[in-house]
């Protein structure tokens, strides 16, 4: 593909990835005030927060109470990320319109970071990608470490989309193809996101990267180029990366934004408004988020 | 053009634009092993220094001492900014193996930076070109503001090319588009180095990006893309840009060098060498700096 995309579509994921990679942790209220403020800022699909153990993951143990509060307007989705059947039950008790399940492109990652190996997390998926579909939710599937592995390193495309290949039986929407380590260079993602829309066919491809070498707008951009019809990012790029401590997080939402906008590809984001949040959201943190659009302002003024 | 280089030539500015633009003045010493330790690393082609008003800019106020001790190896240029005749005497005087002179293609920027409008400034640059020629020393010309003004907003490309066409009569070897101020949009950049391309038929380009607004790195990509020869970029990412005083500065050169690097894309540049002097640069400023390779660690490790 050669031409640039009128329109791509923005995940949110700021109140998911973001927030849970952050060493200070929100409440549930100020949790649902970033959500209403990206909301009143255009984003119309938002990762709101996560159905996995508290114990593990204690910075979204507020996962039902976020979901009562979100503000449900017209055309706005929330998303919730679910690892096992569990995790599904409570989402969809929560009322998510949208489940994002994971499988991981490293055998050692999955058994590391999920306790199981890839083949029992594709049978897993392919059972809960069934049962989002009866429950009348949209089911979608990440591939995790589709760029490379914090543990055995290089990640060879053949394994995506072989893992793509396995996952699309059961009908997720869409799959998306993630950067988790922040290891990728554009022409990874042009190489990968090519393959693997040879084998997905229909169903639309979304991406997701970390700012972590410095690389992740450039990804976006080589995504945006081949063709992708959603990005994930993050507002002021919070969060960051359990395998560098030192790393930023997902790839900041205003950052990107300004980078569609002057591409000429609407996101129907509105720069200003996600520049006051973000500034908000440091003061929340009480940190300097890696976001720079709120620090060097948009052009044209 | 379609296909990635095999090979990108990365102009190391940090010296120069990096350093010029930080609150702390490192003196001669410090910079001439900044300089060794970049060519150590890899580095052929440096922007040593500016010959400058040392009122105007102090930081640069010891361009000869630093030429002079500079290490003198095969394949090593060191190029020196240059603005007026005054400073091209002082170039020339101090040993340069490159000029670099600039014109601004706004006429607003141009009669406040530079203090003469754009007309003026091509008559200078034609003739310190023809000087430059004439002793020897291989003359550059970069076009600043290429893609926006801080003061007039959007430069059109046509003013561009026109500048551009206007500055070759006297046969600089190599055009440089330079984002000053950082605005750029990839597709920006796809579009003026292929309008510039058609001008400047086989005068080779160069890029210069900042990353104020976290596009300098797709830019980058976007500039291989498009056939340019050389990138201009900064150590740590060090410097700042004096029209978005918390903004950060020209794009890093070990994130950039790690992107092309997973591109298969060669700089000559070693990773681990950039990563161990972005940190000593860090602690000589005091601060921390931009690049992010040097936080995260190169993959695989």
């Amino acid at each position: 593909m050669n031409g640039v995309r009128e329109r791509v579509e923005i995940v949110e994921v700021s109140p998911r990835d973001g927030l849970q990679n952050e060493q200070t942790t929100l409440d549930t209220a100020t949790k649902v005030e970033l959500i209403t403020r990206l909301v009143d800022a255009g984003a119309r699909r938002l990762e709101a927060t996560s159905f996995v153990n508290p114990k593990r993951v204690p910075q979204m143990a507020d996962a039902e109470q976020v979901m009562a509060a979100v503000p449900r307007r017209d055309g706005v989705t929330y998303v919730g990320l679910v690892l096992n059947e569990r995790g599904l039950d409570r989402a969809l008790a929560a009322g998510v319109d949208e489940v994002n399940f994971v499988v991981v492109a490293s055998e050692e990652f999955s058994r590391r970071n999920q306790g199981v190996g890839i083949a029992e997390t594709v049978v897993s998926v392919d059972r809960m990608v069934r049962r989002a579909h009866s429950a009348g939710v949209s089911p979608t599937v990440t591939v995790g470490a589709a760029f490379g592995c914090p543990f055995s390193g290089e990640v060879p495309v053949d394994r995506v989309t072989d893992l793509v290949r396995r996952v699309l039986p059961s009908g997720p929407v869409e799959i998306a193809l993630a950067d988790t380590i922040g290891v990728a260079a554009p022409t990874d993602v042009t190489r990968r996101v090519g393959a693997v829309a040879e084998v997905a066919g229909s169903t639309p491809l979304r991406c997701h990267f970390h700012n972590t070498r410095n690389t992740g707008i450039a990804n976006a951009y080589a995504a945006v180029l081949a063709g992708v019809s959603a990005l994930d990012t993050s507002l002021g790029g919070v969060g960051g990366c359990p395998f560098a401590p030192r790393a930023t997080g997902n790839v900041p939402t205003e950052d990107v934004a300004y980078m569609l906008d002057r591409m000429g590809t609407a996101t129907g984001l509105a720069l200003d408004a996600l520049i006051d949040s973000a500034t908000w959201l440091e003061s929340r943190l009480g940190r300097t988020l890696p976001g720079m659009l709120a620090k060097a302002g948009p052009f044209p003024r």
